[in-house]
Order: C-alpha cells, then structure tokens, then sequence
C-alpha cells in the first residue's frame, strides 16, 4: 500500500477544533456572506491596527484533552487532603452524590444563565426559592436573597447597608473582635474608602455612637453569646444589628430574628458545598422587613404568568438597577447561584429532621471533644459553644497543632496559647482521638467522655418551633425521588445543553466537560483555605501559572485571582489605582471618568472606591465623545484618578480612538482603567496592557469558560502593570499588603480555576486567537444576515461589528407596538434564550453568539429571528391583531395550546411551531409571560404552599 | 441546656433510607392498607415458613456513603494502570469526555430499560441505529444487530448461525488458528454440548467439509491477510464465513463483506468504551441479505408512527420470541446498548474521517514500530499487519516483556520467543520508545524511522470508497453540538430519572450515584483484562469479596462473576450440572424439567448445555403441577438432569412446593436450578442454597443495582453448592477448568463490579433485608390498590403476593375491546413506561414497583392506572367511541394534541392531561404508536435519510 502519511502529519486535531463551533467549511461560507478571504482579512480591517498585538501569545503549546487532565491529576496529586478541623467559616461538608452528579456536574444546570429571563428559568428560580426559605426560616427574618458572593463580602454589603438604612448619622461600625478574621479584613478594605471608621469591639462594654453593628454568631472562637442586649442597644442608638451566623448552629440556636438583629448573613458552605480552597461558596443575606429594598444582590419572588398561576422570577429587580451606577453602595451583580442551589437541595435532602440530626451530631462531637480536653488537663475557654472548641495550652500551641497535623488533622493555630478545634459533618470519634492525643490528652475511652460530657448550648438560646415545614423539604428524601426533582427542575430551564444563549456582553461559551470535571476531584474540592501552603502545593502551581497566562494573554504584568466575580475586579482595580495615587503623595486625585454608555457596575465599583464618578459623553455611534473627554479632563485634571472603559465598547464595537482616551488620561495623571468584559473580542488579537491600560478585569466566567451556573459563580481576576503591583488585593493570613483583602479566600475562588487553567492549556496561543477571531466572524455574520430584517444600530471599520452586534427594535416597536419583550418572549417558542434586552441601549437586543456555536444553530437563531420579523410584519399590515398575536402572547405553554378552548385570531400549529425544525424536540415554556409588576406589589420570597399551583 | 443525645444516637442514617423510597410514616400507611402492623408479620405470613432462612446475613455492617467511596477508593489505588499494548481484542482508547459526562454517567441514559416499549426509547433506538450503521458500513454487511455481549460469544453465536443457515450438513466448524485465544476458548465450551466438530485451522491448506469458518481480520498475530479464498472455498462446500474483524482497522481495509464474508462480529470497545479490565464492552454482528431471521439478539429496525411518520422500534421481535424455548440455539436477551450507544457516539463525534485519522495514526505508529525493530536487529513476522507487530525473539520474549513493563508498557507474551506490540489510539512517541528500549532496539530517532518506515496494509486490501456517509456522523463535531445532540436523545425517553418502571421480573430499582460513580474512576477503567494480575490487586480483592458476599447472600458456596448477562449465567450453571453428571459417569442424565410458565430463555440455555427440554404442566393458580412433576420425573428417572425454576415463579407467588419440588427432583438424581430473576423477593430473607437448590444465576442488574443501560450491560454470576463449585466457567489465561469460559473476559463484566459491591457494602445484612421487606410490601401494596379495577391474578398464601403482581385484562379486552397494549400506550400519556405487557400470561400486565419507589410516586401510578380502568369503563359504557377514544389513540403527542385541526370525539385535555399532577412537567411521547409489522415488512435496520423526516 502506498504510504498514507508520516506521523507528524497524523497529530489528533486539537481541542480548538471542538471548542469552536464552526469547522473549515462552515468557516469559508461565513466569510464569504460577509465578504473576506479569510478571517485574518476580517479582523486586519475590524481590529484597528493600533492595537493590534505584534507577537502571537508566548503560551504552552496546546495540550489534548487527554494530556490536560494528566497534567491537571499531576497538579491534583500535589495537594495533600488532610481532615481540617481549622473552622473559621469554613467546614468539611458531604455533598450528597445525587446532588454532585446531577446538579454540580451537570450541564443542565451549570451552563444556564442568570434568570433574567424568568419563563425560561423556572427551575432554577424554584431552587433558588428554597434556598431562600432556608435562609429565612433558620435566620428567623422574611426576607431572603438568592445569594451573595462570600461571608466577609456580605458583611460588608450588610455594613453598607445599615449605613443607608439606619436612623443613627455616625459613620462609626462595630464589628465583634470575635468576628471571622477575614471578615474583619474585608469590611476594613470596603469601609475605609467609605469613609466609615471600623471600630472592634469584644462588645461587652457599652455599645458606642454607630450606625451598626456586627455580632458573630456564635464567634471566630466557638463561643455562643447571647447578643440581645447588644441589639437593643443599637436599636436604642438608631443604629442596625447585623449578625453573621453559622446556617447548621441555627437549627439548634435561637434563630438572629429572635434576638433581635435586623439583618443576617453568613456562609452556606458547609450546607454540600467543597471546601474547594475557599469557595465559591454562596453567602447568603436576610433582613427584617422594611430593609427588603436596600437589600444588594438578588431576590427571587413569586408572580403570576398571563394566565393567572403562580410564577417565579427576579423580584425588585428595578432596585438591582437602581443601586447601581453613581449613586450606589454596591457593585454587586452576581450571585453564586450553583452553590445556593446546592445548599438548598442540601436543606431538601435531609430536611429539617435530617439537619437537626448532623447538627446535634457536630454539637455532641465538641461537646465530647471538650469533655476530653478537661479531662486531661487542658483548660476549655468557653462553656458555651456549638462545633468549635478554643483550648488553652499556654505556649504550646504551635506543638499541638503540629502532632495533630502529624495525625492527619489540621486545628487551628490561634495564637501561641491557643488552639481552636472545629467539628463538621465528617467528624468522626477517629478525629477526636487523635486531637486528644495531640493536646496529650489522649487517656479516656471515648464512650466515656460521651458519657462524661455536657451540651453547651446555653438553654436559653435553644431554638424552639419549627422550621422548614414547607413540603418541599419532606418529599425528596429518597435518592430516586431526589434525583427526579432536579431533573423535572433542570427539564424546566433552558441552558447551554438545550440551545444557544447569544447574550450580548456575557459570553455563552461551551464548558468543556474536560474542563468541568477536576472541579470534583476530592484533591481540589477537599482543601481548607487555611490549610498549611504545603498541603496545596497543587493549587498553588496552578494558580500560579494561570496568573501568568493570564498576563500574558492581556499585556500585563501582574494578576490577582482573589476577586471572586467582575465587580470585586473592578473595585480591587480601582483600589490599586487609589492605593497608587496615595502612595504618590496624590491623595486628591478621586474623580473616575465613565462614558454614559457603560455597564452601571462601573459606576458603582468607583463609588465604592471612594472616588466621584464624572460622566463622558458618547456620540451618537455610541463611542466616547473625544471633545467631551478633553472638556471634562480638563475640568478635573489635577482631581484626575481614573477613566474605565470597555474595550470592545459596550456597543460591541472596536472603537478607533482608545489609544488616544488612554494618552489623554494618562497625560493628565490618571489611570486607564479597562473593562475586561468584552476580552473574548481582544484575546490573541490585542491586549489591553499593551495599548495603554493600566488596570482590567476579567471575566473567567465570560471569556475563559467558568460556567455562568445559573448566575454564578464567577472570577473576576484584577490584572494590573507594574507600577500597580504592589496594590493587588492581600489576605491577612498572609504578608501584609498594601491593600486589604477583596474576598474573604485567599485565593477566592480557586475550586474553579482549573477550569480556566484547562481551557488556556489546552486552546494554546493559537487556539485562543482562533477562538477570538472566529467569535468576530460569527457576530458579523449574524449581523450580515440580520441585517436586511433589523437594522444594526452600531458598527466599526468597514461596517465590521466586534464580538456582538446590537439590532435596533425602536423603529418597529413605534410603528406596531411590538416590543423587544415581545421578541424576547416570542424567542423562547422557538426554542431559544433571547438575547441581551435594552442593554446598553433600551429598545435593542444585544446579540453575541461566540466562537462555540456552529453554523447551523446560528443559522437556526437567524431563521427565527427572520421568521419573527415575519409575524412582526404581519401585525403591521393587520394579518395580525395587533393585541391579540403570537408575538404578544409568547410563550406559550403546552397547558394553553392544548386547552380544549382556543380563542384567538391565529392557530395553534402557528403559536407553537412556526417553524418545521422545532417539531424534533420541543422546548415548552412552563409559564406563560410573567408579570413583573404583580410580583413586586405582592412580594413573597419564599416557597409558596402547595395549594396556590392548584387549578 | 438538656443534652440532647449521646454520640451513639445520632449516626447518620444509614444509605438503606435513602435507597429504599418509603419511610417510615409511608410504610405504616402501606401496611394499614395491606392489612399488617409490620413488614416483619406481612412476610411471615407471604413467604412459606420452609424456606426461611433461619439466620441474618453475615456481611459487613453497612458503611455510609462516604465510607464506601473511601474503600472503593483504596480498592481502585490497589490498582496500578500501566499503558497497555496486549492488544487480544482490547485496546486503549480516549472516551470522549462529553460523552463520559453526558452519556456514561447520566443516569438519563444508563436507567433506561430495554426499547421493548419504542415510544418511549426513540432517543436510545436512534442511538442504536447509530451503532448499527457503524456497523454495518464498516462491515460491508447490510443488516447489523443492536449488540452482542462480547466478541467471544458472538462469534459463538455466528458459529450456531451459520449451522442454521448453512446449506452443507457438516458437524464441522473451522477456527482460524489466528483467533483471539479467549474466542477460541468460548467457541470450544459452546461447540462441544451442540455436537459441533472445532477445528482448528491455519487456513492456508484446503479447506475441509464444514458448515462454517471463522476468520480473524487482522489476525491475533497482528497478519493481515486477504480471505477471499477462503470464504470462496467455504461457499462452494455450502459453508458460511465469519470474518471476525476490528472494527478500527475496517477504516482502512476492505470490507468482510467485500471479501466474501457472510457474516461479521467483532467487539466495539475500542470505539471509545474503557478497557474496564475486559468489560462490559459491546460485540457486534451483521449478516448478509437472507440471514437476518436468524441473527441473534436485538436488531433496531425503523417503522412508522400511527401518523405515518418514521419511527424507531426493535424489528422482527417475534424472532426473538422464536429462537427461544426449547428450539432455541441462542439464549441471548441481553444486549450492550450503554455500551453500544457509546461506541456509536464515539463515531458521531470523530466521523469517518476523523476515525480514519485514529485508525492511520495506529497503523503509524506500528509500522514505525516495526522499521525500529528491524533496524535494531529484531525480526517482526508479518509484513502486512494494522496495529499489532509480532516480534520474533528466540529465547528472549520473557525478558522482553518484563523490561517493557519495567518502563511502564504490558506487552503481550506470546510463547518463549515471541512478542506482541499493540498499538492504538493512547500510543505516543513515548510508549514506541520504551517498545524499543525494552527489545534493546532503542538506538534509532523516531523521526528517522518515521521517515524510513513503510506502511504495512496490503494494497489489494485497501479499502475504497465512503462509509458513514450519514448527515448524523457529520453535524456533532462540536462538543456544544454533540452535547446537544445527547441532550436531545435523551429527552426522548423515559428512565428512572423520570418516573418508576413498574416493569415485572426486571427489578428496576435505584442505580445510586456512589455506586455509580467508581466505575469511571481510570483506576477501574484503564486495566486491561490480560495485564498481570499484580497489576489489578484492587479488582480481584473487589472480585473476591463479592463473589464471597453473594454466597452468603443465596446460601452457595461458590460464585464465579464472570458471565456476562444472565443468559451466560443460565448456560454456565447448567454446564456445571452437565459436568457434574459427567464426572460421575453419568452422561445419560440429559433431561431438564422446565415448568410451562419459565422464561424462554431458560429452555433455550438448556438445549446449548446439550440438553432436553421436558415441559412440566402448571396448576390454574401458575404453580408447578406437582403430579405432572412426579409423572416427568417418573417418564425421565434414569435421564434426568436437573430442573429449572424460578423462585418465587414468574407468576410473582411464593410457591408453597419448592421444598417438595426440590426433594422429588434429588431423590431422582437430578440437580435442581433456581432462576434468580426474582431474587429481590429473596434477599435476606430465603437462600435458594439453603432451601434446596443446586445452582442458580442471580441477575445484578436487577436485584443487585447495575443499570439496565437502555438494554444492557447486565451481569449474570452463577452460584453453586460445593459439590459443583469445581464446574464453574475457567478462562484460558487461567488454570486449567474443568469447563470452559462463557464470556471472553476472565471476570466478565468486571468494570461495573463496583456498583454491585457498593450497594452490599451499603446496605449490609439488615438494609438488604429491608429492601426485600420493602418490595413485597410495595408489591402487595398496589395489589390491594388495585384489584378492585383490575384482577390479579396470581396469589399465594393470604392472599398475597411477593414482589410484583399480575393484573389481568383478558376480562376486560373481551368486553371492551382495550387491550393491554392500549393500556400500556396510554400510560405513557400518563407520564409512564408500562408494566411487563403479557408476561407470562398473554393478555396481563405484571408490575414491580421495587423497594425504591415512594409512597407517592406508588399512588401516582396506581391513581393513573384507576383513571385509565375509569376511561376503559367509558368505553365500555358506550362514553367514548369503540375506535376513537383516548386508549387507542395512545400516546397522544404534542404535535397531534397542538394541531389546528382535532377531530376525535374526546377533549384535547383528556388526552394530554387526564390527571392534573401532569401540568407539571409532563413527559410528550416524541411519536405516535407505532406500527410494529409495517417496519418488518419492510426492513430498515441504518440511519433513514433526513428527508424521511420531512412533513
């Protein structure tokens, strides 16, 4: 035979080829609809030269599937997985399995996108509901939101919000000195551009003149306190009581509502969710009533769809709008939804009964373990405490914790006379022994000391009455019924396994599942954040190296993985560059330049960071408007700290003059602040360190593949230039930095950095910029074919759009009443997410399609959006009422077109398939079209009865 | 505060609550309903006092969740996964990832049941399709079965095959002597009890008068060779030719059935299923024009819906019905289906050119290998070969081996002089390295050799022409679309993830995740069946246990775990009596009693062991007819060899005769065989070894948790009395046996043992106990609900039944005209896959709730099946029309239920929603009922073209 090819020429393709969508054939049709040879043609002419990046990303060569995941076991066998007994926030947990495969390792459920389209996300939306009944029945106040991004990040949102919300002016807060020391750092980093005084207190002396205070419940040390005292005198000051509470201890504690506070937060982390070295975990929030609309992040609430029944969606989400930009005291606009997710089913799983029981168990562990401490010597600080054991070994410490590690077990360091000793899920009487060995304590039987040994809750704290009750968290207690729960949830929602979500600005790309599955792997989900360093040898080769990936792919110089979503990017940037100007003796330099047609976190972000946000006009193809930059430089030239852009602008354009914005602001003294959020148009063609920025974040869950879980988590990585280095975000288990921590983890949320990791190792450079480069082609394509059926409101360089195109509904909506809404709606009967609505423009839709979809779903999307242009058509000639139509009427649900009744002008076949291809497989709504407004008149935010889904 | 309880009081609840579906307050209420006040009294009085068994179990305490992850765990680091080049029919190969997640470990796919009911399996029948036209445009043959259990045995079934249809009326069959040793080895244990004459033969003398041949292409060896000769010699001696191929290789060689071959097996693993140390692993089989009546197995065949739309069912199923019972020459009723939809997806997501390029590159890689070894002085025996090279080293193979093992590489030893090197789709530069080093033939660069080395396929053997030509096997080449495409199967389908299987005598109980999970562990899956045994210390200790623990669990004293579905366990067993008899020099004995209400598949295993069927009579209550009995015995005394029951009896009823049965059967000399299809209404309670039986095979994929996979992988260990354990099934890499192999891996299904010993390492003594308890309740439970709309019709004492029941309709099919099959179709308008349909008894519905279904989930059935007997009544009343009503219309789908047009005489809501639990989530049947006999009279068995599809 002759030969067939050398081996060189017989390479596997690499995972590019799977990652991207379209194959070489589809390619060539693309470009020729949108008129190039070749895509480096395209971006030659949509890319302006002057930022085009001279050399080709300095990366490893792109590694196959199979050599990322040995490397990445490699990288897992170097973390060591000790028993940490560390405590501190954080508590070795078991995910059920049925949770784990089903829900955390299922497309299905970690690919959705936020509910901002609540028909569609209806599972996800009940989920998050019964999170926030847990939150609310164990925290004993009614109001719940659907998470927040850590513990420490929520205390300093419950901080701010107290500040808006209480009657005291002062600007001074009172934290616990037996708060969470992270917790400590956080609301220190957050309250000094704030200009609120942080004042520690043990809080047994008279409650100071403040605007709040927070009680940790029960504290850092294990103690339980009863803190009503504490509340009344802030309520006698006008001031309101935060309290950050431990979830599992309140099934046995009298719940914070009870005693007084006004606001709870905490960590749901030990409710199922891994270590993971520090996250993501889902924090969660709650307040009495009346603080519902100062409440920061999200809050599912219970509406009703067209048809009258019960309907879940984002409730007050005008408030989520609201509180950004200027004028706002958060920039929170993520949540961790995946791990609230997760701590509810864990609620739904063991129910009340079931939670009690491992709480009791966690409890007797301690209360054992403390019975053996005084048995044999060793002085047990507190009497009162719930899962952690504070031992007094006067010098010591460092010699208990170092036996108890050399069993296999990692206690807590507290100082060099104390030791903290934490019970969790896993605690075993195995773990006792050898802790008590390690405090040479080790004589009595066990059996003994359970004998032996007191509870230490205090009676009066006992929790009384139920919790829970909701049948929700009764009826899925077997594995089978468990399992068909998630899965009828998960049938419900259109994810990313469903059909494509082409959402302008947010990047639905493919998570590869090579991706996906280290994230389980016990040596990444098992690790402590607390955890010695040399047990995370692993974690910390990987973090270190996608940190450098990361500088190399943007031009800068430094990264830090710390913020755990886009926004704490963004603020950790803007602290680097006020650290910066201090440093320089530049205290004045405050005000933050922001073009009007930025996304409102911005905004936020630089209120948050003590500086005063000073508006740039855009004209009218929505670029920054140079004449107005100049004006308003001037204006505050010697106040001048920063400008933050997006680059590709909000507009999904690649604006001529950026280099020009970042000499002008650079002239003046400030720094350039760039928005990574738009990166998928710039990777591998451009970086942004190189063409003048000083500071970006990323987003890993936009542009390298962290899942969007439904609305988290993210990783909003802070990447800055040398001279901004030193004002990375630190950690105070840690050195000392020159800026305090952004998240409450080290490493924020390092469990899912070997998604990035994996999906950099094995793209390569050049994967990374064929990624980009198709990414630009799909969004011109869609916008070529789009184009003759809704004009494209923003283009660049030779009618070239980036990433994303935006089509223009303002038009059609005056001449025939149909709204982008109606669109959307319209959308999900065929069977798709609609794009980005009003963003950043009211009345558009802001489409971006991304590398991963191929030709035939794009085609799939334009088919429909053209055969919608179509029904829109017919309302404007009147085939088509223009009150009654599929249009205004979308979704429809299977319930309606169905019914045996069928009253309006069109038929069923047109409401429910009006195209042939939906006929394979279906999507059906499970509601019809929600009403917003209904939900926030009637706001209910927890699960409903069963009796309101009744007919 | 009081304490709360000791230590000892609060472990957590062991795995049995969330295994077994009702809890505590659910089970007071079934046994209220059934009449008991405890599951203990209920059983005392449905299982006969005879047969008890007198102690609890002797196994491990159950161990959590997390404990048995943890010993699994340990048990899979025992294992040491070297690359392995062994090659014999196992190759390493890359699971596609997507596929691993989305497919192997979902339970959307791997809880299926079997498409006996094809409405509901349309995803997993396209799926098969799918593997079937692999198969068949590989093999150049145009019909191509659903999957066989492994290349061993379906080359065994192709040699009873070709006695069927094969004109000469030779007692001869010729085996290449170029065969895999372990398809040697099966073909021997199933020639000698049917008479058939193996010969073994190198092919290259004439070929003598035989009724068939069995080539293997490529060779064993690695030899290519060009058997057209032979298979023209075979056809003119009326003889048919096997081509036993790799499927692989077949990318690049001519077709068997270009070359003459009538018929075409092989195994499919190497298509992306894990070597799993030998299996589970799809064979396949496809035959020429004129064989396909008498293929074995399942073969997936396209129809059409009562719309006239293609669908997809299992064609010619009155064939499978035909070759069993006591004509039978197959007894298979298993399939591969998980395995086999992977392998097919394997395709889906390379295509034909990207199979080609793996196939090219193996070949490389080989003949690369070989240019080394020559250069190094080494003399490789073949010069045409695809993947494997056969290195001839006089006196120095053992060395060879152990220095390549050295480096990390399993070689195959051949003989004292002869090596083995197979490469495949896992073999790199690397491995080719350490091959050379290891023969002392390292010198050389590769890329020198790459340059030198000439590719070694035969050029008049090259294959021409496209295969897989299918628009399915060109649009999923990206991991988003491939996702979707699973996503999209899935959808289709009812499994376990939706609702219960109420399916009598198949045990469709939980798989649970933890039980699941090891299997894709790469400790478990990476070892090859033949790498030495000091490799897999992990497996065999797991192996061992297991074995051990179902000896306890049914009272024998040996099991061997590796037939591979039950049917090979039946064989097995009942060669274990033909041996036993033997060996007491009683030939004579070759009469098998088996009653008239047995699973065909029991005659037909007893007339491949060689035997003769006696039918015995069954009483009108479905019990042996013990004067028949006694009159069978009588007529057979001298000749008698055993016979086969199944306990409790098809019928669902403890019989109250075993005992007597066993004893009649003994004092005749005959040995007594217990079908342990029922074994779930055993377990913990009865052990047929205690009360009298011999020999059974127990089912694991029933009563033991393996997944039914959509039809398969299943386990069949065969268990016996000491007196028989020395006839249990060898295997050639092993000492010698008395008996041959039944499957050709030595521990069969090895790979998914895990989850069997899982469930036993969780469950312990008690919960298995618990779990039997549960069913028979459960079971007697929907009797009581029941029969007061439907008849059972089988009862045993009290009137109870044990785990399953049968609920007839032959009353109502009389006087109604609704039949079973209207029953079952409707069903699936409820949400459900229907009950066994007329097994044992024509015209009956047998249903088996198992012990995992909820007291809800139980009522939600049995509320639908009370509705439907309410529509039944309708019809009978004269309500709904004889023809057009919502029974024989069943299952409605969204298409006909959304049509502009309705013209039945019913409501649009009575046929989509009957009941109203149904608004939520309700399952759509993908297609109308379909017309099982059109799709038999015209036979298409590949991918119909997408215009079929067409409106």
């Amino acid at each position: 035979m002759t030969d067939l090819s050398p081996l060189s020429e017989l390479t596997p393709p690499p995972f590019a080829t799977r990652h991207i969508g379209p194959d070489g054939a589809d390619q060539t049709r693309m470009l020729e609809a949108v008129g190039f040879d070749s895509v480096a043609d395209l971006t030659a002419v949509a890319v302006p030269e002057a930022i085009r990046a001279a050399d080709r990303l300095d990366l490893p060569a792109a590694a196959s599937e199979t050599e990322a995941i040995a490397e990445l076991r490699a990288l897992a066998a170097r973390n060591t997985v000790l028993t940490s007994m560390i405590g501190l926030g954080y508590h070795d947990t078991v995910t059920p399995a049925v949770i784990r495969r089903n829900l955390l390792e299922n497309p299905g459920w970690y690919t959705a996108y936020t509910p901002y389209q609540p028909e569609i996300s209806q599972g996800r939306l009940e989920a998050l509901l019964n999170f926030q009944t847990v939150v609310s029945d164990l925290t004993g106040l009614p109001i719940a939101g659907a998470s927040l991004l850590d513990e420490a990040t929520a205390a300093a949102e419950a901080m701010t919000l107290a500040r808006r919300a209480a009657r005291a002016k002062s600007d001074v807060f009172v934290v616990d000195a037996d708060a969470l020391p992270q917790t400590k750092a956080v609301l220190r980093t957050r309250a000094e551009p704030l200009g609120i005084d942080l004042v520690e207190s043990d809080l047994t002396a008279e409650l100071p003149e403040c605007f709040g205070v927070l009680v940790q419940y029960p504290g850092a040390s294990g103690r339980v306190r009863d803190f009503r005292a504490v509340a009344e005198a802030a309520r006698a000051r006008g001031a309101l009581t935060v309290a950050a509470a431990d979830l599992l201890a309140l099934t046995l504690l009298a719940a914070p509502g009870e005693l007084g506070a006004d606001i709870a937060i905490g960590s749901s982390q030990r409710f199922g969710v891994p270590l993971g070295f520090g996250g993501p975990h889902a924090a969660y929030m709650s307040v009495r009533e009346g603080l519902q609309r100062q409440m920061p992040g999200r809050l599912v609430g219970v509406s009703q769809d067209a048809d009258g029944r019960p309907a879940y969606r984002l409730a007050l989400q005008t408030r989520e709008q609201h509180i950004r930009r200027e004028k706002a005291t958060s920039n929170i606009c993520t949540a961790q939804v995946l791990l609230a997710v997760i701590a509810g089913m864990y609620a739904v799983y063991h129910g009340p009964e079931g939670l009690r029981r491992i709480a009791r168990r966690v409890h007797r562990h301690a209360a054992v373990l403390a019975e053996g401490l005084r048995q044999g010597g060793v002085e047990v600080v507190h009497d009162a405490f719930f899962d952690t054991v504070l031992a007094r070994v006067p010098g010591r410490a460092e010699q208990v914790v170092a036996a108890a590690r050399e069993g296999g077990v990692n206690l807590r360091l507290v100082d060099a006379d104390h030791v903290g000793v934490s019970c969790d899920e896993r605690t075993e009487a195995l773990h006792l022994e050898k802790v008590l060995a390690a405090f040479g304590a080790g004589a009595a039987v066990l059996a003994d000391l359970d004998t032996a040994a007191h509870d230490a809750l205090p009676a009066e704290l006992a929790r009384t009455g139920d919790f829970l009750t909701h049948p929700v968290f009764h009826s899925h207690r077997s594995e089978t019924a468990m399992l068909r729960y998630l899965r009828r949830l998960q049938d419900k929602d259109i994810a990313l396994d469903r059909s494509m979500i082409p959402l302008g600005s947010c990047t639905m790309k493919l998570n590869a599942t090579t991706e996906m599955e280290p994230i389980t792997w016990p040596e990444f989900a098992g690790i402590h954040p607390y955890a010695p360093q040399d047990q995370a040898r692993g974690y910390l080769e990987l973090i270190g190296q996608l940190e450098r990936w990361l500088a190399e792919v943007t031009g800068y110089d430094a990264v830090s993985i710390q913020p755990n979503a886009g926004s704490q990017g963004e603020f950790a940037g803007l602290l680097a560059i006020r650290a910066y100007h201090r440093a320089r003796g530049e205290e004045g330099r405050e005000v933050c330049l922001i073009p009007s047609s930025a996304h409102g976190t911005n905004a936020a972000s630089a209120v948050m960071a003590g500086m005063r946000v000073v508006v740039v006009a855009c004209d009218e193809n929505g670029n920054v408007d140079l004449g107005d930059l100049v004006a308003k430089i001037d204006a505050h030239r010697d106040r001048l700290a920063a400008i933050m852009v997006t680059y590709p602008s909000t507009h999904g354009v690649y604006e001529e003059t950026i280099t020009e914005v970042c000499r002008l602001v650079h002239e003046a003294g400030g720094q350039v602040y760039v928005d990574g959020a738009n990166l998928n148009a710039l990777v591998g063609l451009a970086k942004p360190g190189e063409f003048g920025a000083d500071v970006s974040h990323l987003n890993l869950h936009k542009t390298f593949c962290i899942p969007h879980g439904g609305g988290g988590p993210g990783v909003g990585p802070v990447a800055v230039r040398a001279h901004l280095a030193d004002y990375l975000p630190g950690h105070p288990l840690h050195d000392g930095s020159a800026v305090g921590p952004v998240a409450a983890a080290p490493y924020g949320s390092a469990n899912i950095l070997p998604i990035s990791w994996a999906y950099i190792r094995m793209m390569g450079g050049d994967g990374l910029r064929a990624a980009t480069e198709q990414a630009v082609l799909s969004a011109n394509y869609l916008a070529r074919r789009l184009a003759p059926y809704y004009p494209v409101l923003y283009t660049g360089r030779g009618g070239l759009v980036a990433h994303e195109c935006i089509v223009d509904l303002r038009q059609i909506t005056k001449e025939t009443g149909v709204t982008v809404d109606d669109v959307a709606k319209r959308l999900i009967d065929y069977g798709f997410h609609a794009p980005t609505m009003s963003f950043p423009v009211a009345g558009t839709l802001m489409i971006e399609p991304t590398e991963s979809e191929d030709l035939a779903e794009l085609d799939r999307f334009c088919d429909a959006m053209i055969a919608i242009r179509g029904e829109i058509d017919k309302v404007a000639s009147g085939a088509y009422d223009r009150a009654d139509n599929p249009l205004r009427n979308a979704p429809h649900t299977a319930d309606c077109v169905t019914a045996d009744s069928w009253d309006h002008p069109y038929g069923r076949t047109e409401a429910a398939y009006p195209v042939a291809s939906l006929r394979e497989g279906k999507y059906w709504s499970p509601v019809r079209r929600i009403d917003q407004a209904y939900g926030d008149r009637n706001l209910v935010c927890s699960c409903p009865p069963p009796e309101a889904f009744e007919d």
